[in-house]
């Protein structure tokens, strides 16, 4: 089978509408500072006339994945709803640019382009209130041969959970993947999204996934332990490939009988946190997609993270990986 | 008169489509480094599908320095044209996060919001392709003593001069602010702005204006002369108050037979060079508009502006004054 690409990325296509906010903010709308939590059209009025002046760019994890990966060099294609509406033009626009080729046609009805409301404190971490808006849209009928392609591989978020057809279409995608080859890939988001789906997340794991990217957090959430020497022993019994991101405490990569412990880089100025783990799972995907040892993937996957968190912006930068190789 | 906000902006309603490009691609394009074109919505498609990646903040000349004056404690409103979609949305909500009062609604019907591509290269500059959509549909009737009000000073800016009904709303706006007692401001926008209408501008100046915002090149163009002891010498001859930017020579103002000449402050780090004009008006109005000395007005716009060059973003943030009062 020849692979049309080398990446496909499955996940919700949102515009991220930043701010810097006072840790009081976050405590007036009750809001768990870090958290990432799902808001409806009122909700989302509200909140952004409390909110100062904001910058607008692409966002969404799987799609900065995408987008990270096709700016590394890799060729990529992506399946995402959007509404055919100003904010719908930038996200596609924003991919499209980057050679990502887009399989959806932006909807001409329904739901406005999805849009997280993204909060900075001054200690640089992000608490999100995410509209899901078109994003909810995605159904099994935008699953297709046609759609899905023959990627080398196929990155699904947590994220698509979410949404109505979300189970469903993710099985439907991982169906087309197995019988072209496609590896099966699933980034577990963020833990409270992991506690609103455990048991199909790990049907999926089980029956579907190749690969699991994942901070430590959300392994501990599948796997109902705290312990990361537990969590890790536990991952060596799955037949598959996990890459575990630990923040300053580097990444594990586990793969049976195999574990490769990274540690993290160096850190100058700490701008912005978040986009660390989509840009891990960049590098980490770049890596394999390539065919690259694990060690390779490891390295490429923290080089991309301690990057993206030196800068305002969750996409990391072309030229990149020129910078990685040439250390 | 009591006066109900301190200062009325008049402009073009922009939001800013921000993105890295070589220097090459400013070449492709055909377009003088630096300059601000006009294109129309086709020109703006096809610019935008041969851009990479872009972040979108709102913009708009006069809009920020509106936008930095609320944000330096001031109390002000605005009059611009944007229609009730996305970009429409977005430009008025930071507008109204900062206390800026709003004065037409959003339009249900015509062109889209305006967007400015500011196509910024590795030497910090920016070069503007600008379709003004919306903008072009600011008329006569959106000018009335209810949308003016009574601020203490009212500035437009020379772009609204590209407007159809521009040089006749401008006129009617400076009428009804004579009336009120309201101070006439001119920020002359761009020396190309300024050879397109020279003529109305003199005319302008000469009839309506109190107080004159612009950097050297455009007091060149309006003057008609390359020497800037003779503009300077020019501008003595009126009876207005003159705030003249020379980049890295600082600035001078001049009203009859005083003038003050402000060194530039030391920049650390240049980041992007626009905004530095919009920025300087800001604080030079605040400073009038709160009966401070000419001297405090030329110190508190070069910091403004010293401050805007050195931060990615064409608005002022708030806090500065603070800073400001304490150096």
């Amino acid at each position: 089978m020849t692979h049309s690409v080398q990446l496909l990325g499955i996940s919700n296509a949102i515009v991220d509408v930043l701010a810097h906010v006072e840790d009081d903010f976050l405590k007036d709308i009750a809001a768990v500072p870090g958290s990432m939590t799902l808001i409806d059209k009122d909700q989302a009025r509200e909140l952004y006339g409390k909110m100062g002046p904001a910058t607008e760019m692409s966002g969404g994890s799987v799609a900065n994945t995408v987008a990270g990966f096709a700016n590394l060099g890799g060729t990529a294609a992506y399946i995402g709803k959007v509404k055919a509406d100003q904010l719908g033009t930038i996200f596609n626009h924003d991919m499209r640019s980057l050679g990502v080729d887009i399989r959806l046609k932006a909807a001409a009805k329904g739901a406005p382009t999805a849009r997280s409301h993204v909060l900075i404190t001054a200690d640089g971490q992000r608490t999100m209130q995410t509209y899901l808006g078109a994003c909810l849209e995605l159904c099994l009928a935008d699953i297709t041969p046609t759609t899905i392609g023959t990627p080398k591989a196929m990155l699904l978020e947590g994220y698509v959970w979410d949404i109505a057809e979300g189970p469903a279409l993710a099985e439907k995608a991982a169906e087309i993947a197995r019988s072209n080859g496609t590896a099966v890939a699933l980034s577990l988001s963020d833990s409270f999204c992991v506690e609103r789906h455990r048991d199909l997340f790990a049907n999926f794991v089980r029956d579907h996934a190749d690969m699991i990217v994942a901070d430590e957090e959300e392994v501990f959430a599948l796997l109902g332990t705290n312990s990361i020497d537990e969590a890790l022993e536990a991952l060596q019994d799955f037949d598959k490939l996990f890459a575990v991101t630990r923040s300053e405490q580097g990444s594990v990569i586990v793969h049976k009988d195999v574990k490769i412990v990274q540690a993290a880089s160096q850190v100058e100025e700490l701008i912005d946190t978040t986009g660390a783990g989509d840009a891990y799972c960049a590098g980490f995907l770049f890596g394999w997609a390539n065919d690259r040892s694990l060690e390779y993937c490891a390295k490429l996957g923290t080089y991309c993270a301690t990057m993206v968190i030196q800068q305002l912006g969750a996409r990391i930068e072309p030229g990149l990986l020129d910078d990685f190789e040439s250390r």
